[in-house]
């Protein structure tokens, strides 16, 4: 791979339905020069997100995606040359780089990452997927120990996350996922007191089942039909934090939402909430600490997919957005 | 009136689409002696309201009302003879007495209020509908001086209090209600910056004209249609006060839930959260308080719709739930 070229994925042409390879265009140009204040970083991993599908579809919490542009992604980049004494060549940064092998940024842009923790680590769970997992969990669904915890896309990079803390803060887990193998995965591997296969129909009597004292808290990572049946197990005073809507990403509309929304809010005072994980930016430090300290202690394990090389990443995509992955996805680019 | 005689409205059948007379059977019975601990009550008024329809049809707050029950309605009444030294002849107490002419009751289920106060605030702004809106806004939407909040069945019992503590907490006030004529007595007797009548047709252009600057704080009285064009036209952060949701009431299936939930929740931030006035016991003195000073003021006013009549009661619920209320709506009984 002559590394003096930069290859960079172009978002091509928004999705008619399915993501699909032709939504994406790989484009060839020379390696930037880094300007006055700049630095140039050699990516080392790319992310694979499923909010990279709803950048497609609209304006979320940034403007929609528009064919041409480069395609977004958090990345993990080492500085090569700098022009700016605020980043020194062999920094490790991590930033909104793309899916591209160089990318030219500025230290206000970016966040300097400690070299001695694992890549793997880095890009996953002491990064966006991880945090959300910890935010959400703990700050929005807010789960005392005793209560039932139920996880939707818990197979997923938040998921398998969320499982993990939900554990750790004492509760009774219930993941959610598509597949027996997932399933297991959660169970016996990650600690989920009992899963559930989305796929095998009778969602309602599952979850019934697998939360007999129904659920107290509701991490979201689908919306549609797994959290219109939550909503009706869910108890009392029940919390859900709106982590994400995978269910509404991979295609045109957006569907109807879940019945029973707001009637069910009112009669067992629910309360949905979503939130960006941008926003406990202030908190971010101790999430980490206390993540690492989990890692440390044996409590918390970070599992990652590696797709290798930066030609495979829409391949990645599309598999992420068929529920293909175990954990968290990454792309390893250098 | 023959006053020895206790009429009784009893919930006859389950209706099959809207509430019809046909759902409820006047029976007459020997007005009740009170046992040792218990007292009789001759009812003053009892209410009308929004959240009858919903007992009819599924469980909330309370079991699903059944047929051959008496019809369930918070009321005040007058100790007409009394077995405990808790409450004497002439106190005025309000309590679920139902439809009905008089009442058993025990000083456990009923709470004293003060003879002073006019019956009609003690029906509606000084009570459940009137604590409601006060909870519903400032502890669950909690505005800020200058924000907008829009406030859907804004004619109704709740929605014209709401309407008006909004004004009193500083914000501009955007108030939904069916038909011209109740827009023109929000804005023009109860302050409301703008109102939209719902039944006009081309909801989201008519909220964004109304609130140009967004909305943060949606008092959702009814859900359907305008809580799904209001998460459209809301600010980050935004914060929907889940109410009631009286479009689900007068029918057999709840149907679709609002389009974007989860996903606008996410992508916004906003928090929707059920309450129920129950919830918020502790609190109520305060809130009372508050609320007598601002109608002591000239900030607040109560409206209030008087049935004459128990006979009228089923007349009055039908009214109710077809929109034809301006403000709280109760029946005088004796």
């Amino acid at each position: 791979m002559n590394k003096a070229i930069n290859r960079q994925w172009i978002y091509a042409k928004r999705p008619e339905g399915a993501v699909g390879l032709d939504t994406f265009e790989l484009r060839e140009s020379t390696v930037p020069k880094p300007g006055p204040g700049e630095v140039l970083l050699r990516l080392l991993a790319v992310s694979i997100d499923p909010a990279q599908r709803a950048w497609m579809m609209t304006a979320t919490y940034r403007p929609r995606l528009e064919p041409g542009e480069l395609m977004p992604a958090f990345a993990i980049g080492e500085v090569v040359a700098s022009q700016t004494p605020g980043l020194a060549v062999g920094d490790w940064v991590e930033g909104d780089f793309g899916w591209q092998d160089y990318a030219i940024s500025t230290p206000q842009l970016v966040k300097k990452r400690d070299k001695r923790l694992p890549l793997e680590q880095l890009m996953g769970v002491l990064n966006i997927t991880g945090l959300t997992a910890y935010f959400g969990l703990l700050e929005v669904g807010r789960p005392r120990a005793g209560e039932t915890v139920l996880v939707s896309g818990a197979a997923g990079a938040v998921g398998c996350i969320a499982v993990q803390i939900a554990k750790i803060a004492g509760c009774r887990v219930v993941a959610v996922a598509g597949g027996a193998e997932k399933g297991k995965w959660l169970t016996e591997t990650l600690g989920a007191d009992a899963a559930i296969d989305y796929k095998a129909g009778n969602l309602r009597a599952a979850l019934k089942a697998a939360a007999p004292d129904g659920i107290d808290v509701y991490f979201d990572n689908t919306g549609g039909e797994i959290l219109e049946n939550a909503l009706a197990v869910m108890n009392r005073n029940g919390r859900v934090a709106c982590c994400g809507a995978v269910a509404q990403y991979d295609g045109a509309d957006w569907g109807a939402g879940p019945r029973g929304v707001p009637g069910v809010l009112v009669s067992k005072r629910i309360r949905m909430e979503g939130f960006i994980v941008m926003d406990f930016d202030k908190q971010r430090k101790a999430a980490e600490r206390a993540m690492i300290r989990w890692i440390s202690e044996g409590k918390l394990q970070a599992p990652v997919q590696v797709v290798e090389g930066l030609e495979q990443a829409p391949q990645g995509l599309i598999d992420l957005l068929a529920g293909r992955n175990f954990g968290k996805m990454m792309v390893r680019v250098a």
